[in-house]
C-alpha cells in the first residue's frame, strides 16, 4: 500500500491466505494437503459465496472430488483452503452479489476475488489457444496444460488504468451508460501491449474525453474479479478543460470541484452519486479530495 | 511518468503513434487507411526488425495482403502504420536483437514492443480457448473472434512486479540462473489474480528471498515485449535482512549498499554487473540509488 493510502481500506485487498507457491510444484504435497481432514473447501453456489457474519463459508472436501478439480487458494496455519472448479463461466455481477460482498470483511473479499477470477478463467479456457485441443488443470489449479502441444497456460490478469484528471482544482468524472442513475466515477480503460501505465492513462483520457494530460501519478491498486482485472488508480494534470466525449464509451463527463467531491463522499447531496466504497474509484476520489 | 522519474528515459516507452481506437471499430475506415498509398508496413524478418540510424524500417503494403492479416499499430500525421501477422510465434530474445534494440531511439523501441507483443499473441492464440475452434483477427488486429461460439479474445498484458527491498541503506538484489555472468538485478514475478500490486510485491520477496516487507511504493512502469509483460517497478522496506533463498527462482541474493549501487551504475567495478539500461530494473536501481 502506498504511503498516501495508509489507513484506507481498499476493496478486495488484505487476504490472509499464504498462496503456498511451493505446493503448486509438488503434486504429492498437494494431494496430502487436500486429503488432510482439516482441509477446507469454499462454499459456492455457482459463483455466489455463502456468507455469515462477514465471513465466507467453508466445508469439508468430498474425497470423491478429483485433485485436478481443486484449486489451492492458499494455507492458513498450515491448513489448505480450496475451491472446486465450476461447471461453467460466471455470468457477470449481480446486484445481490455486490451488496453481499460489501458486507464481507476485507480479507474475506480478497479470498473470494482470487477464487472467482481463477475458477472463471478455468471455465472460459478449457481449450488450448495454441492448438485447439482440450487442456487440463495443473499446478494446484493455477494453470492449464495441453497434452497435445505441451503449451502451458496461466490465469489472465488484465491491467486496467482508472484515473482522475485534475484541472484548476476540479476532477474529471464520467458516466458510462450502464451505471446506476446519477453515478459518476473515474474514467477507466484496459492497458494495451506496448504501453506503460502512464501512457495508458494519457491515451484513455484523450480517447474518452478529448483531454490531454501530463504528470501522471500512481495512487493505489486493487484486484477486480469481474472477471480478472488489476485496477491501477492514478491522477493526472489536464492541460485544458474542453471535453470532447467519445459517446461509445461515455454518456457524459463533468468537472467537479474538490469541495463538492468531498461533500458527496461525506454523504451530502451533490451533482453526482459516488462509486461504491469497495471500488478503487472511491479510494481514488477520497485520496484526491484529501 | 511519475514525478520521481521525470527526465529519465524508460525503455520501450515514448511511442509516437496514435493508436487510432475509433478505426478499430470501423472496418471501412481500416480498409481505406491500409489502401492509402502512403500507408506504411513495418519491415520484419520473422520478429527481427530492420533498423537504420536508430529508426525502424517501413515499406509499402502489398495490396495482396488480406485486411485480416494486418494490425494497425497506429497513425502518424494521418498515415496508417501497420504490421503483418507472422507465420509462427517468436522464439524468445536473441542477444543480437537486444543489442540492436539498445540502438533504437526510445519511441521506435516502443512501436516495436507493441508490434512484437501483438503479433506474437496472434501466433500463439489461433484457437478459441472457450471452444477449441479456429479464430480470426478483428478490430484492426487488436482482437480475435470465434465464429463458432462468438467469444471475443483480446491480447494479453501480464503484469509483473519488479522491486527492490531496502534494509539499512542496502538494496536486495538477486541473480537468476539464466542471467549473464556477474549480473544481479531487482527481484521480479508475475502478479496473480486476487492481489494488488503491493500484495504481489510482498509475496514475491517473501517467496524468493524469505524477506518480509512493508511500505511498498510505486516507482515506474514499462511494457516488456518478451512476450507481453507490463513491468511495475516498486521499492519496499524490509523488516529483516536474513535471506532464505528459493533456489528454484534464484541462484543467489545479496544486500548491496547504496553507494556501491551508485558506483556500479556509474561504470565502476563492483560486486555485481547491473541490468541493461533499457530494462526497468536499471531505472529502478537508478532511482533508488538517488
Amino acid at each position: 500500500m502506498t504511503g498516501a493510502m495508509t489507513g484506507t481500506a481498499i476493496g478486495f485487498t488484505g487476504g490472509v491466505l499464504d498462496r503456498g507457491d511451493a505446493i503448486r510444484h509438488d503434486p504429492a504435497a498437494f494431494a496430502a494437503l487436500r486429503r488432510d481432514p482439516a482441509a477446507r473447501l469454499l462454499v459456492l453456489d455457482g459463483y455466489e459465496p455463502a456468507m455469515a457474519a462477514g465471513e465466507l463459508g467453508w466445508t469439508a472436501i468430498d474425497p470423491g472430488i478429483a485433485d485436478g478439480d481443486l484449486v489451492l487458494l492458499g494455507l492458513r496455519d498450515g491448513t489448505g483452503h480450496f475451491a472446486r472448479l465450476a461447471d461453467g463461466p460466471a455470468r457477470g455481477r449481480s446486484f445481490e452479489l455486490i451488496a453481499a460482498l460489501h458486507g464481507l470483511r476485507a480479507g474475506e473479499a480478497a479470498t473470494y476475488a482470487a477464487a472467482r477470477s481463477v475458477l472463471d478463467w478455468h471455465a472460459r479456457h478449457r481449450f488450448c489457444a495454441n492448438c485447439g485441443q482440450a487442456t487440463a488443470a495443473f499446478r494446484a489449479g493455477w494453470g492449464r496444460a495441453c497434452a497435445a502441444c505441451s503449451t502451458e497456460h496461466f490465469p489472465r490478469v488484465d491491467p486496467v488504468v482508472i484515473m482522475i484528471a485534475e484541472h484548476d482544482g476540479r476532477a474529471l468524472l464520467g458516466r458510462q451508460p450502464a451505471f446506476p442513475p446519477g453515478r459518476y466515477s473515474a474514467l477507466a480503460g484496459f492497458l494495451e501491449p506496448g504501453e506503460s501505465i502512464e501512457e495508458a492513462v494519457a491515451r484513455e483520457i484523450g480517447e474518452e474525453a478529448g483531454i490531454a494530460v501530463t504528470d501522471v501519478r500512481y495512487v493505489a491498486s486493487q484486484p477486480w474479479p469481474f472477471p480478472s482485472s488489476l485496477m491501477i488508480a492514478c491522477t493526472a494534470r489536464a492541460t485544458d478543460d474542453e471535453i470532447v466525449l467519445d459517446r461509445n464509451e461515455l454518456e457524459d463527463a463533468i468537472w467537479v470541484p474538490r469541495e463538492v467531491v468531498r461533500a458527496v463522499l461525506a454523504g451530502e447531496p451533490g451533482p453526482f452519486l459516488p462509486p461504491p466504497p469497495y471500488a478503487i474509484a472511491y479510494t481514488l476520489l477520497t485520496a484526491w479530495a484529501g
